[in-house]
């Protein structure tokens, strides 16, 4: 029972796996070479020893009374989420949230290259969105088997997701970043990400409500 | 040691409580009156034992051998969570990402309200978004407590998020959903989201870089 069941690894420690990287990349930036658990933690917002423990998932990291190289720990965990190659991405939605979201450097930033971005209406076809413009519903699916494409971004109205995430899935589409409120029915070897914004402040508010009930 | 440590909550099980959230207010929508932990977790790709254990540190829901009444548990989730209550939320940053979020139907529809968009751009300023306008950044902390705001969206460039948070909490903000990839330093009672988009990805690959193996 010793084996490494990497498949129970909790999400949140996924999750916190990329803040570490964050945090890491910018202290690269401000120059520093070592740092302590104690100071990854003070910058993402958990306590060290939750640090530790989401590290010790994946083997020994750093130096005891040292600290960690940040740049290797960084190349690490990078290696980790799968974030040191280059990923092509499909983007189907070509609305406001969908434009500002093929726009966003941040993806290009971490090797996620918008290769299509789809919509359904023609008023948007040939719409410039940096480097790509914006093909009509019905190539997607060339798209995403020429380029070998597994993730996809969806950011249609609610009532289309899911028939959209079925064609994404039959076409090889094996990871979605899902930005409608639709819960999307999916394979059970079809990873899900929901980024409906309101889950997050559902979070917010359960820690207001407690703060506020602590205080008051 | 029996005492509810409502404090240790899993982040996990609260975003998973918005989603059965979500998916009971479609169950709603359809019809449908009592709902199983089996289709719970069916409708957002749980396990029903994993629906149950969140469900469960909260108190006893529904009926054995019957399920749960759908619209109940969903009200009793959305009191849970704080969202039975309108929340009154400024945005900062009214680039394309700020714009696109002043705008979503989601927020207003779990009951938060944009109630002022802040930037330092002028060209900006009186650029309508929905109901407000963007407003000047200078007013921002006089909009804060006049509407005793305790929830903000951050939705500008890296190098100024730091600062712009230090200010919202100075004003009286308590929880932050921040859309830049800067991890932010704040006190410990302020509540941070950190809704960087490559974090999600970093979980899609993370998991995708698993399929592969294990296929493979």
């Amino acid at each position: 029972m010793v084996r490494l069941k990497t498949l129970k690894i909790p999400e949140a420690t996924v999750m916190r796996l990329s803040l570490y990287s964050l945090f890491l990349e910018q202290a690269e930036e401000e120059g520093k070479v070592t740092v302590s658990s104690g100071e990854i933690a003070e910058g993402v917002g958990v306590s060290p020893a939750m640090v530790r423990k989401d590290l010790a998932y994946f083997g020994e990291f750093g130096t005891r009374g040292v600290g960690y190289n940040a740049g290797d720990l960084n190349q690490q965990i990078r290696r980790i989420l799968g974030l040191n190659r280059e990923w092509p991405v499909v983007l189907v939605g070509a609305g406001k949230l969908g434009s500002a979201l093929a726009l966003y450097q941040g993806f290009l930033r971490q090797g996620f290259h918008i290769v299509g971005v789809f919509d359904n209406d023609p008023e948007r076809f040939g719409k410039r969105l940096g480097q790509i413009s914006v093909q009509p519903v019905s190539q997607m699916e060339e798209v995403i088997r020429k380029r070998g494409v597994e993730m996809a971004i969806i950011t249609v109205p609610d009532e289309a997701a899911q028939e959209v995430a079925e064609r994404l899935v039959d076409a090889g589409v094996k990871a979605i970043l899902n930005f409608s409120s639709k819960v999307l029915n999916v394979p059970r070897d079809v990873v899900v990400r929901h980024v409906d914004f309101s889950v997050h402040l559902g979070v917010l508010t359960f820690n207001l409500v407690l703060l506020n009930r602590n205080n008051g």
